[in-house]
Formats: C-alpha cells, sequence, structure tokens
C-alpha cells in the first residue's frame, strides 16, 4: 500500500549538470540544472529545461546555442553556487575559478576543469508551462583523457558525476557497479 | 585539451526507469527507459524518449497514459530483464514476477514491488527523430512508507535507485551524501 504525496515534480536519480551559453555582451555564463537529459539518438539531442526568468534562458533563444557540462564530485560547491547565484549579479567563471573556453563548434562556452561537455547547437524550443524545454542537437563530445574507460568513452567510476535529490536539497555521488546491463541479450 | 568522441548520446548520471502501460488488449507491459527525467514545474511534467518501433510507443499514444516505476538497486536484474525482452515475447510482469497495480488516476498500471511511482497524463508527443519525446503531467507520486525521509518525500538513500551508464553498459548504485544543496541561498 502506497502513500499518495500529490503531484510532485520527484524522479531519481536526477543529475547535477551546468550550462554554459554567452549572453548579449558576450560574457560566459553558467547555469546548474537538474531537469536534463539525452532525449533522442539521430539526430543525437539532449533536452534541458529552463525557466523563462533565468538569464540563460535568454541566451540560449538569442544565441541558439549551448553547452551541457558535467562536474566531477570534485566540483560539488562549484555546482552549488552555480545553481543560487544569478549570472546578473555576478561572473559566475570568474567567481568559481573557472576557465571558458570557447567552443568550435557552437557559439557558447565551456567549463575547462568539468570532465565532460557535450556542445550543442538549438534545434527545438518546447513551451511546457513555467519551464521551457530547449532541444540541442549534441554536435561533439568532448572529454578529459583520464575519464575515459577501456571503450575510449567516459566512465561514470572515473567521471564522478553528481546526483541531485531535489526532495532532500541534496547532492550525491556515483556508487558502486551493481551489473552489467543487456545481460539477457549476451546470453542469446 | 579534451579528447574529441564524436556526437554521442553520452551524459552522466542518466537513471535506470521502468515505464508502465496498458496494450490494446488491455495487457500490462513495461519497458525500461533512461532517457527520461522531469522537464516542468507548473504543470508538472516527465518526459520520456521511446522509439517507435517499440511496443510501449504505441501503448502511450492509444491510452494516453503511463506511469513511471523508480526501480530500488534490488530490483536491477529485473530492470535489465525488461529492457531486453520485447512485450510482444513474454507478459514480462509474470515473468519478473511483479504485480500489476490500476491507476486509479490513469489509465496505465504501476508496479507494486517498486519503491517509487509517478502516474501520468499524456500532454505533448514531440518527434524529434529516431525516437519520439513523450511529456506526461504528474497526477500523483505515489511512494512505499518505507522510503521516505524526514520532509515526507522519498529520500535517495531510502529508495536507492538505479543510475545507468550507456557508455559503458552498467548499473551503478546511488553512493554517500556529497554536499546539502542551497548552501549559499541559506546562509543569506
Amino acid at each position: 500500500m502506497k502513500t499518495s504525496i500529490g503531484p510532485r515534480t520527484i524522479l531519481g536519480p536526477q543529475p547535477a549538470l551546468v550550462v554554459g551559453t554567452y549572453g548579449a555582451d558576450g560574457r560566459p555564463n553558467l547555469a546548474t540544472v537538474s531537469w536534463a537529459g539525452i532525449c533522442c539518438s539521430r539526430p543525437p539531442c539532449v533536452a534541458v529545461s529552463l525557466r523563462a526568468a533565468t538569464l540563460t534562458h535568454g541566451h540560449v533563444a538569442a544565441r541558439r546555442a549551448f553547452t551541457v557540462n558535467v562536474p566531477h564530485e570534485r566540483h560539488v560547491d562549484v555546482v552549488d553556487h552555480v545553481g543560487t547565484v544569478s549570472g546578473r549579479d555576478e561572473d559566475k567563471f570568474a567567481a568559481c575559478g573557472l576557465t571558458p573556453v570557447r567552443s568550435e563548434l557552437v557559439d557558447a562556452p565551456y567549463v575547462a576543469e568539468f570532465p565532460v561537455v557535450l556542445e550543442c547547437r538549438l534545434v527545438h524550443t518546447f513551451e511546457l508551462g513555467l519551464h521551457t524545454e530547449y532541444v540541442g542537437e549534441i554536435l561533439d563530445v568532448k572529454a578529459d583523457a583520464e575519464v575515459l574507460g577501456p571503450s575510449g568513452l567516459p566512465a561514470l567510476s572515473k567521471v564522478r558525476p553528481v546526483v541531485f535529490s531535489s526532495a532532500e536539497s541534496t547532492y550525491y555521488s556515483i556508487g558502486e557497479e551493481l551489473a552489467t546491463a543487456f545481460a539477457r541479450r549476451a546470453k542469446r
């Protein structure tokens, strides 16, 4: 017998990610988001939900580009800071000691210090209510060599991304490997 | 200096979740998804991406309803099984020893054994390419009493949801608490 807790925006695990954009003045900005994830394989796309009140919302609409930066758990304080301060009030890159790198593929900056970044070109804008969902085509993924696994792709145990629990206002780390996926398919 | 690994659908952490639907014959079915997450606060909405080739894709379109079930890590083998077998070939609830519960709010079943479920009414269908993104309004969240934290909402440390790493075809658990969120805002 389950307890009803109402129509809440609660779902776990959700990521803590940082979106990079340029403002009208060309200054790089950052926003922490949790409501973001891959949404299509062909073309490869990622969705990010933002409120119209945020600075980043206008930046994405104007430049039609953004980056999705995956922080290592060592950056959790930066992730929290970026999520609680507006780019209207401070230069978040400078305040956090982060280095903006200009993407060569899209009109947006990425964070040099974070291990993985997705460079995205805006392809869809969906108005859902209080949030706008921006869908970006992933033009490239770039990663630090030290987070790549045997397959040449980022390994979660090395990237060590951050999980965000909105219900608890708490950040969690990634834990242990539970199982290999597609076990049944492999057996056929 | 980052390594380019191309336009891949890689982003961490992503969840491993299980979508519940009814077929045309009224039989309950399940699908494992990783490309899913909250996308709007008002109305509260969750997005799920599915390929048209899947049985669940047609079910959602026909019934305009689905549930998003959050498995505990003890269910990881069930999650993997559900993700590798088609409902055309077997009754996944029966094969996995799971109990379908008819939602009283939407025309879809949920999994009695999983600790948290979101009951959703389809409100948007976005064709993105190989994947369709279904956006469902969350009409209720139901949770087992033993996974609720002090706030009365599900605590990640008790739900113990599953993280999926597509780059490694591996499931991970949730780790330790890293930090409390909104630390800076609280200080003001």
